[in-house]
């Protein structure tokens, strides 16, 4: 224990329409101990942090080894569909060691990107031919071991994948994913232990790779242990059109119908949906987590953002499959791309966005009590610098980060506690550098 | 002079589909003398640029004083047009000195971004109440000034503007713009100078602001000169109604019919256009200058750029508002932006838009000898970080510099063979200091 450590803040954004200048921070161990205003100068002792300082931002939706596909998908018509063949080539290449070290490059860099705590929808749980491993939880464990070692939160959402398509079984990649049945999938992932920095939550990958009675199995084992539990849904129009096929409802009313909807709830995209499925999830007062820098990539569609928030969701952000790692890009690019689809500025402003990235992030991965620059909250604080070449100029405070900053600007981030970076760099991980290597390995 | 100054390119984009390793550029004053390929090391004397170099960008479409806006109009539902009052209130606090202050800083932005050559697209002429400056071209001239001292090239295109609206007088900040009719504009732009590192160029602002007869005189006074031609095209909705309702044709229809279409002409936006109007301008093998980054922010849709290009148009891109000022993310924009609108990846791959941002967006501002790595070319050299936490892993080439890299990516920017970036810093300008001292003068 280190005694109580003080931040002083240029300006810091405390959950209001705009940054406050002059905040001191105290932090003792893992939680804010009090948060002082009108401190034109620093305290004594206290470490100072310029620009403008918001919470830590929380990654919502993460496939961590999609990582080593940027830049490496863009060549030749396509769809969603043909750059899954090209993730599944990286999926087949990993073992726990090599996605140990792929996996704890890619989280230090959301580290240096402001990120606290990431949301980790892992399915790739088994060796290849869909053998379990010695510990059939040695790929969630290598997921654990490296968030810890990039000074970051988790929430493990550990992932039911049972089918490759609605009435299809997995292919030969998929057998890795799946557990054969629900159940087993809940024996398994109940053998995961939450630490400290680490929380196990459940997933249902999509409609597509999960039968009704499976979700059933999954929500209720989610909400046995009231935690978060998320879905894929509605990424891509084929999937609502071979739900409806199926089984004559949407993956919305799916979903609903067994069992999954509520506030412990995330859809991951929701992006086609029908007026009724955004009353769905509003009126069961969900979660949705928009990735919009993926759903770019992808040629997705723009989602409902706002409408699925004037019905009752919330909405969390996720940099998904890793083209960006910018939490301040996703936030900005929710308004951008609704403003693309509908002619209209200022349906998100900042605040709101802000909120998106921090506290309801925090909230959707299962940490409700981080997310905010408040007394007792988990002491995560992320400083932005306002005079970089994208920044200067630009106001003040967080219509500036939001709108103009990227996370080049980051310059110290503090994750539950610690400074894990300072001037921008990583304490621990030479980042570029295992990138590099680790992504070298299962490209070659 | 210096005699012939070495440049070894860890990796050279040269035009083709993929970047060549080990390639030296030999410079002689302004212009590339000789290019070789197969260098696997850098011989003595040569300077070293590691990562991919490529031609230097050309930013075909700037607005350099609305840089002050950035961060700054993000509250509020609104449009375009609510956008474009509070772009009025920052022209209406320039004069020529102000003005040169920040446009400095502003270029001296665009060339750490690898920019090498701009088309700022000027307007704003006069004194307050539209009284001309005791030289009438004092701020065209605190541009062309702005672009010397921040060491890049500029193409002047000296704009037309003479009504509010169709059949509208300017407004009290409209009339700074206006000079009164064709022929005065004519005569005022025929007074400014080319000089080595700046050509002059004509626009028509838009169908709104210039009517036919109007837009038949500048078009000849461009064709006369063999200059380029600008003009913001169907960039809105409301744009492309009062064109119709006025003149019973759209916008493009109008241009054509007015003598404008043609190898010199740059249509700015083309956001909204008709399958004849595609026609139209792939026909005449016009340029479309896309900016999606502004369209973003603006909220004005996505253009039909692969449609353009399928017709036979060119494409070049521009930072516009400066909202952003990256042309790696205006290039990638180009692509992902589309995919949005279409479900559809792949259908601008990383060669394609790399030669929008280089050769023909510098073809489209009249240096059509520009923007190739090859003898005989204006010497401009740009050279992107492959080992940045961006790109790292992201594969070798051209793909990770277009869909993975960003301006803070640029390490060194060599301009009609001069190096004014070096480490990613400028060699003159202090650019964030410059940006904030410069625009806090304007929006005081």
């Amino acid at each position: 224990m280190r005694g109580v450590q003080r931040y002083w803040c240029e300006r810091a954004w405390l959950g209001g329409e705009e940054a406050e200048a002059g905040v001191v921070v105290s932090v003792e161990a893992d939680r804010i101990a009090a948060v002082e205003r009108g401190h034109a100068a620093p305290p004594a002792g206290a470490t100072r942090l310029e620009g403008v300082v918001v919470p830590g931002f929380a990654n919502a939706h993460s496939h961590a080894f999609h990582r080593a596909l940027r830049g490496r998908t863009q060549r030749g018509r396509g769809s969603f569909w043909s750059w899954r063949e090209r993730m599944y080539e990286v999926a087949a290449a990993l073992d726990p060691e090599g996605y140990h070290r792929l996996a704890r490059a890619v989280l230090a860099e959301m580290a240096l990107a402001g990120i606290t705590a990431v949301g980790e929808f892992h399915y790739l749980h088994h060796g290849p031919g869909g053998v379990p491993y010695d510990d059939p939880n040695a790929m969630g464990e290598a997921l654990l071991a490296a968030a810890s070692e990039a000074g970051i939160r988790i929430t493990l959402l550990d992932t039911c994948y049972l089918h490759g398509g609605i009435g299809e079984g997995p292919n030969e990649t998929q057998r890795r994913f799946s557990d054969g049945d629900a159940e087993r999938w809940g024996e398994r992932a109940a053998a995961l232990a939450a630490t400290a920095g680490a929380r196990i939550g459940a997933a249902v990958h999509s409609v597509r790779a999960v039968e009704p009675e499976a979700i059933a199995v999954v929500a209720a084992w989610a909400a046995d242990r009231d935690c978060p539990l998320h879905a894929h849904l509605s990424e891509q129009p084929a999937e609502n059109e071979a739900c409806e096929a199926a089984f004559g409802v949407s993956p919305t009313q799916l979903l609903a119908d067994n069992g999954a909807l509520g506030p412990g709830f995330t859809a991951v995209h929701a992006t086609h949906l029908s007026d009724e499925d955004v009353g769905l999830l509003g009126g069961a007062r969900c979660c949705c987590c928009m990735c919009p820098t993926t759903e770019r990539d992808l040629a997705d569609g723009v989602g409902r953002a706002r409408d699925l928030l004037d019905a009752g969701a919330s909405m969390s952000l996720g940099s998904d499959s890793h083209a960006v790692i910018d939490m301040l890009e996703e936030a900005r690019a929710v308004e951008l791309d609704e403003r693309l689809a509908t002619n209209e500025r200022g349906r998100h402003e900042a605040p709101a966005l802000l909120e998106a990235a921090t506290s309801a992030g925090h909230a959707s991965i299962g940490w409700p009590e981080a997310g905010r620059i408040e007394p007792g909250a988990i002491a995560d604080l992320v400083s932005i610098r306002l005079d970089s070449v994208r920044t200067a100029g630009a106001a003040d405070g967080i219509d500036a980060a939001v709108f103009a900053a990227t996370a080049a600007d980051i310059d110290t981030v503090v994750s539950s506690g610690e400074i894990i970076v300072a001037g921008g760099r990583h304490r621990d991980v030479d980042v570029p550098a295992e990138l590099s290597a680790a992504i070298a390995e299962v490209t070659a």
